[in-house]
């Protein structure tokens, strides 16, 4: 792939997802290559929350709960996101954190692997999955063990292990993991699996119906774009929902939740995975946000975010040739995410540098530098001058003027 | 007091806190008495989220988390509730749902009192309090013991007594508990205490720091009016802080969350009751809510609450004697939260048919019709015309007509 600015625009002439752009609203002077931490504002959100705030709360009132579906909303926007992550209806809720959905998850998978000691789970993950972990077999009594190998594992402690909690994306190096077979290889042991689908839903394409997945969690503010901390979800398969023991027993996953009865009687069906009350104004924006995925195939979307992270690597290649980067995302195609990282010494001060320039990515310690690329709004031209603002930023030596210098408790 | 339109013109004359109704949204034609479910639309609500929505996240992105405070909202909207509950700031967090925050508090409150074996809370309670009960007692090993009597029940077992789990207004009969005295009570048997103030926050003056609380939760959509499904509060009473050791490890109540460190390390003060990624769009329109409050305190609030429920009573006493009616609400005030409930064997239709002509309260089973009051929006004048419609509807027969025989699945 040549790593021109001509090579971009001829990309983007030939990009048959380019007029999706418009279904965001996007800063101007602006290149946002951080929606893999949070996505851009879909165009449908301010018109649709701001309905939902003055017709449905401000003249409905409580009376919403029916006749605006906010009761159902939860398994509503469920089923859409089931639809992006390769799974039939009835078997995703939409609510809450995703720290709190994996605690949910790990709890009741471990309960149904009563006689194994262990949960499985990443090394080097995102912290809540390796805290809830730890959490989780804290009050269960049985062990989290972290490992880089899962399969080698899986062969050494295979009948003890209950669960095998794993991310589909590396959050910080972009790695791809087999969903299937380490699936398969989990289920070979006797154990379940819990997917975090976070870097990956909305990016690539999942099949978690036909890689027989247990349960799965994940975010919904990243490639999804439903807005600051919108409600996270969870995918329960439709053969484990009726013996899902969960440790959140909120009255939204009562059967007769209105009956307000004294003892908790978990609802069939997915609704048992249901909490508390959602915060239904972040839960319909995310419904609004979602919009922007009709009609377009997880398949396209993969290819055109895999072509933009290749055209990345090549402008990487050849403009920050010498000037100490490396890249830590695996450069296969069926081995990387939607995201590349870049190693660099000076990685903070240089996404300083670079955002003051009008480039947004994001940084994760120690010295890692992250590109996401969301294929619903982001250009091969955004990508090419990504990384040529990012070339200037070092050979001009701007990233080392001091007010760079102070690293930001918050990025 | 008379219960006459004359009466109602005179009180809402003289009422101090009129002018306040102007902070509020309320359709036309409609009286609104179901705001200890779902508190009104609060005017400042719509502007200020239409520019978080197209102003941060379109226009700052990921940024806003430093530029415009999303990072440190739970600390600081949780700091604006705790000058309603009275607290000094830094004790207060807001964020996930009330079930959530009862679980990480009954939790964390049983493990500080590790030898003792009982989770005492209340029977009759609103139904999530006894699950999460329930639930952690399982989770721990301990027992989860329901009584009415609070009082006899720590006296007989006291020794064996962990956490008293106990709500400041019953959901159902509107009855105000003693928080000073139940505490006092409490911590003479060695029991901490955890207070569900979710029917009290915003209408009944508390006190959390004098009467020496441990724990506390709190709904803000209702008397609050933060909106549906707004999130939740905890409350630590900054003594317990350093010992707090719940379940729901998430990686926003880490010491250093960006250091994303493997292993958990809880953050100083009230940030590590902090869990998730807080769903900002509700969390934000619950700040511009809290905005109603502004100048105003919680003794005229209370008043005026009291007030407009005796104004109530008497319309009843006068209005539906003979119809079958019962008032279940302690008539004292000092035993009174801010909502009345009446019973009567045809409570459903009753409701459905008073929402159609313009009342709006609700319905909590077997046969109670609940009427709230929110001094900030609610009129005498309103109170009288509700128990005058009310009256009409049974007088007229007009609640036996089919279309309000099926009782809602949701109400």
């Amino acid at each position: 792939m040549e790593a021109t600015r001509q090579a971009a625009r001829a990309l983007d002439a030939a990009d048959p997802l380019a007029c999706l752009r418009e279904r965001f609203v996007l800063p101007d002077g602006v290149i946002y290559l951080d929606g893999n931490s949070l996505g851009a504002l879909p165009a449908a959100v301010p018109g649709r929350l701001g309905s939902v705030v003055t017709g449905q709360w401000g003249q409905d009132l409580v009376r919403a709960r029916n006749t605006d579906g906010w009761w159902t909303a939860p398994e509503r926007i469920g089923d859409r996101i089931s639809a992006l992550i390769g799974a039939a209806a009835g078997q995703t809720v939409a609510g809450d954190s995703t720290s709190v959905q994996l605690f949910n998850a790990v709890t009741a998978s471990a309960r149904a692997r009563s006689g194994r000691s262990v949960i499985l789970t990443e090394a080097g993950q995102f912290p809540t999955d390796g805290y809830v972990c730890d959490s989780v077999a804290r009050l269960l009594g049985r062990e989290a063990a972290r490992v880089s190998d899962p399969v080698a594992a899986l062969r050494d402690r295979g009948p003890d292990v209950a669960v095998l909690v794993w991310s589909v994306v590396d959050f910080r190096t972009g790695e791809l993991w087999d969903v299937a077979g380490l699936t398969a290889a989990a289920h070979e042991a006797g154990a379940l699996v819990v997917w975090d689908l976070s870097h990956a839903a909305g990016a690539v394409p999942l099949h978690l119906d036909a890689d027989q997945v247990d349960l799965a969690v994940g975010c919904t503010y990243k490639y999804l774009s439903g807005g600051p901390g919108s409600p996270a979800f969870l995918y329960v398969a439709r053969r484990h929902q009726d013996g899902l023991d969960q440790p959140l027993t909120g009255w939204h996953g009562h059967a007769r939740p209105f009956a307000m009865e004294p003892g908790y009687a978990p609802a069939p069906g997915i609704a048992r995975a249901r909490i508390g009350t959602p915060p239904m104004l972040s839960l319909l924006a995310l419904d609004a946000a979602l919009d922007a995925f009709e009609g377009v195939s997880l398949d396209a979307i993969r290819a055109k975010s895999l072509q933009l992270g290749e055209f990345f690597l090549s402008c990487a290649d050849s403009l920050l040739a010498g000037l100490g980067f490396s890249v830590i995302t695996p450069r296969a195609p069926e081995r990387r995410g939607s995201h590349v990282t870049l190693r660099h010494p000076g990685a903070h001060p240089l996404m300083a540098a670079l955002i003051e320039a009008g480039v947004i990515g994001d940084v994760r310690p120690p010295d890692l530098l992250r590109f996401g690329f969301n294929a619903l709004y982001t250009s091969y031209a955004d990508v090419y001058a990504a990384v040529e603002r990012l070339r200037d930023v070092v050979t001009s030596g701007r990233f080392r003027d001091p007010r760079f210098a102070v690293r930001q408790a918050v990025t």
